[in-house]
């Protein structure tokens, strides 16, 4: 399993924009395969900054097959114009801490 | 509800020693007034990047009662001499999509 961290900067005054256009993406990732779900942050000390957390299966699912798919399109669609600058995004894996 | 996000870049060669540090002092986070839970995750791209995400059931909790602490202090003791600068931290609230 391996975590997608984007880090999002909105212009400001388009934060509620950005969110509607998130839920209406939700969909979009919710069906991707291997997508595992998906949640999106706002920030407490900086509130056009924000944070998508998407779980997916295996790295591929997400840098593969669905940045290539006509969802990601319409994700993109959906989101970016609200973007202030380009997101940046990560992939992390879970340490076991036991 | 506040997640708190760190990030966390260590210096390289010592990912095993910080791992260990973060797990010694698990037990610090989560008996700690407000914290419902850890994890640490370790960057795909970059992987002396790591992100400690805590989540609190009120900013307060973290910043004010958890900083206070002798669990704090001890937790710095078992992680940081592993830093390679200092933890960039944010808190984030979750936003609803449905």
């Amino acid at each position: 399993m391996v975590t997608e961290l984007a880090h999002i900067d909105i212009t400001p005054g388009h934060e509620a924009d950005f969110e509607a256009g998130v839920a209406a993406a939700r969909p979009l990732f919710l069906r991707a395969a291997g997508c595992l779900g998906m949640e999106l942050l706002r920030g407490v000390e900086h509130p056009s900054s924000y944070r998508l957390v998407v779980k997916w299966a295996r790295l591929e699912d997400h840098t593969v097959t669905f940045r290539n798919s006509a969802d990601f399109a319409e994700w993109r669609r959906l989101a970016a114009p609200y973007f202030a600058s380009a997101p940046a995004v990560e992939h992390l894996e879970s340490c076991r801490l036991e």
